[in-house]
């Protein structure tokens, strides 16, 4: 059984689709994640003209990527949680890049979710963290992270609460088992980007918070590493 | 001007509507919320027969309640902030009821937003709170907050980083001129609900943290007060 | 009980947002109507270069205003009766501007109705008018009724028919139990805008139809005068 | 030219689909309007059990039928006139029928405008009625018009105001010119169903109501004496 | 009983509608489908700039066409079947157009199915090729199949497969009996456009195929016939 | 180069998705499609009580399969050619498998495009059919094809004709220099389930046609082996 601290096995296939570069495979445990990052030589009409350039997430799980079947989301309505995740996901990818240095391109970062098991959105910042510095580096030759647009790395991990254990990177059934799930971003330089901690029926008080907290920031350095091997390839 | 560790002017209406009197108007500064809670003596279809109820929110700004004036939302897609808003608020109420006690009744508080100035959604969240524990006073007799289905009361506030200083309870101008936006529902007891701390195109470290956490738990009882008052009319 | 050629008590706030003087608080017995009236600078595609303004409105309830509550209008499809409303009070308050006056701008009238015990429509109208007076004001210096775009006033009310008695101005219940419902929209100055009489179920006949609008015109005067009061303060 | 006090030519030709004997063509000058009753042995969901049938219509003009050609909807959004346009037929119709003696049965009845010159919505209701009392006498066996679920006929005919002259039955022409249209429903029996006069950017007085609604019954006696014949072929 | 080698007698009626000569009334059978042609002198975005022409079809079936009625679609999702019998006309029509010969003009074949027995889509190439021919000249004045815009002329006919037998023109009768369905598409000049052949639950061989082809060339030369004679009247 | 009679490389992985085994990726060429078939015990509402069961398919492309990246499809509008695919995949896997045998349970396809460089469709077939086998195999114990539900395989390639020359599965520069694109499907067996000939803009004649088919039947036995040697593993 997994030690409480430790992250599930991931693997990070760059290049998958031969098509684009900026593509990759994500697995993290049974959770795999598409990452692809586009490049479009134009900004939403609200940002024309103004010599910045946007970056934006879109998440979406394939029906098979559940058991049971997951119905496809074509009735013209996005469900609430897709929204709220690639929201996050965008706003966490902007957190690390200087958008006036990317110029009037757009690059949208697409997270399909072929497997699911835990642990989705955050797979996907990571991962298409990855995707997306790969995109950067083609966009604006010569670029790197922390030289360029790109200011810094940028991962995320769930912690979770169960009676009072704290347990860091929660699959499906750890996490339908958590009394409070707590989804931390961090940057590679160790400053929080976004807190999300959420008890569904359920709370926690200052301590659980600073345990969870400490336990994240472990987690967000073991991918630091992992996100930084695979850029240097 | 304002003192940064004070809440803004909040002015409490109960049984604002003549037809139901768990109807709030809740002010906040310039801020205008009309909350309505309304039973109904059904649950949503994946609950039916489990004997136990539900609490749901829909969260809307009127096309009047800002300047510009605000498109009104007929396109079938409701966006994505407004989805955000009315789970979040959703989840907030779920954490202080006990939903076996409510039997298979639903309650739905309507979060209208008839004047924006800042904190919509913490409004919604507190002057929420209030229309549903004169709902639930209604549905189960004799029940009050600790004696029946409420289990305890929520609230919820903003507190901002601008720079180095902490602030409490954004209205529009802090709000946008803000770097990191945090949101924080607790109990009346003391014990966080929810933390979404967010830092678009900024990030923040463990002291600015702890410094917005303090700040909000002061916000937070001073909330929890009004709503005994109001309550206790 | 009221006598049946009298109004319900009616009450205008107007200024009721701090944000938009435009904006009105009409009450008629238990009838809350929110109006605002939102000026833009530009129109609709096909009166653009015309040199001419536009004047439209959009009718909204509020899911609390009635009992049980009414299900918020979020499936992109805008039910009949609100499209009947809003396209009956856009052509209402059209008649009695001289949109050439106006320039090339736009107004819109919100109809949001807080409370609704009959009559919103009606409501939506005569208080519509004294929101779109004061946005008029504001976007031609100097303006008034009678001197500018507005040519005169306009104000609507309801009168129906039950067995072979007439009634002014139908709250819900008088409205159920009528056979014939007709609204009735005249200027100030005593000049029909539109009659719109129905008979769900029933017919009626020529003498039937003269009371009721011999009524109506009594009804249309009195308003008349508490628009010209609210507008002279 | 036709004298201001005469209708168009009109032409009916029931059975025009010989799947269907209760499908009607009916041409009004140059508008043609094809209506068709359905039978269908339910109701709506709201009046399952009351042992009362139900009569709705549907509005549609085709591509073809203007010039321009009209855009198909088929954007999933009903536009507002058509909207009206049928809410008007279906409950003129349901006028003159005793829904009670029609048993839990619903009729449908669609109008669909092959060729638009004026006056469709008045051409689906006169020609509609045909076609509905087509159906019935299929579904109660030995009914006829005053014997059976149908207590009278509904005719409906367009008057308009040009200048201080009234005009019976607007083409397109005579309609785009008119200060004041005035559409009259009304009964074989001569009582009125509904009347919907609108001056559009135009008001009227007393007077000029009184003559209108005149002309409007001669119409409705002439298209009266056209459905009894074609009905007692 | 109709030999399986002959055609259901066929009526064709161009200028059905006084306002567009470019509409014709085609009858095969008891199928009847209006045919009009709209010349719009504008192209799709994408063909903007580029010297050439569009043509394309709609297709509709009205609810009273078939018995039970079919539900109009008014939901904003045309429905599969619809869409791909639209593609497929316009896909015909365009195979014997030269549209850079047509100018950066638009035409639109609407086909609207008044009452449906079987080979409405075939119907519909048949008789909208009639309105698209009336359209061209029109367009490009002097012009005629095979001199102008028009290189040929087009035909669409069905065979089915019953047991072993092969049938030509399939009423809706036959088509539920046949095993397998094949449209075959056409030229005037004997060249093929288009084949669908489909074994709905069924299979077959290269005998089979080869009989029907064969069958299917006769019906398409006594349309090709048809067409000659009305265009030249 | 590859010869025009020789099929692109093809590889397939089935059991993809550890949480499925009936998930097949599918590569031919530079085209990856995931297949999963996934089976649920109900049937669709117009095959209730009748005894048999339902297969169907939903076919999607991916945002990052092409370049330039394709929009994702969340208007709530399916288009023209998804519908078309989908269906054809669904008619083509209906076709070898006896749905009485199958019970009331229902079997859902989905083709998810990976990466597309042609024959999407055709490849979605191919695939699918293994997947299908596969939760054939699971839900009737025992069975296999030709054993069971499944009456026969199913496989699909395309051909086309570029000037006089025939050439078998078109990858997307193939495709994009053809001027008939000719899809078939056939069984194992060696007969015809569907043919889809089309030359948008372009005809052919009896010759071309038997040289495409001829080339057709070639591919198609190629592929049944390749399908029987994974299923046999």
């Amino acid at each position: 059984m997994r030690p409480s601290d430790q992250l599930r096995d991931v693997q990070i296939q760059r290049g998958y689709l031969e098509s684009n570069p900026a593509s990759v495979l994500y697995r993290c445990g049974k959770t795999i994640v598409l990452c692809t990052a586009s490049l479009e030589s134009s900004v939403p009409p609200w940002l024309e003209g103004k010599g910045k350039g946007w970056v934006t997430a879109e998440y979406n799980m394939l029906p098979g990527s559940t058991s049971p079947r997951k119905r496809r989301d074509r009735s013209g309505k996005v469900d609430g949680r897709t929204t709220e995740i690639q929201r996050l996901i965008g706003r966490s990818l902007r957190a690390v890049i200087d958008l006036h240095k990317l110029g009037e391109n757009s690059i949208v970062v697409d997270c399909d979710v072929l497997q699911a098991d835990g642990g989705t959105r955050t797979a996907s910042i990571t991962g298409g963290f990855i995707a997306l510095a790969i995109a950067v580096e083609q966009a604006v030759a010569g670029s790197s992270v922390g030289n360029g647009p790109l200011t810094d790395s940028v991962a995320a991990i769930s912690v979770g609460l169960h009676g009072d254990e704290v347990k860091l990177d929660l699959d499906y059934e750890l996490d339908s088992a958590a009394d409070v799930d707590m989804n931390v971003i961090m940057t590679g330089s160790g400053r929080f980007v976004e807190i999300q901690g959420t008890g569904e029926e359920a709370t926690f008080d200052d301590d659980q918070l600073a345990k969870m907290l400490k336990l994240a920031k472990k987690g967000i350095a073991d991918l630091t590493k992992l996100q930084q091997q695979e850029l240097s390839r």
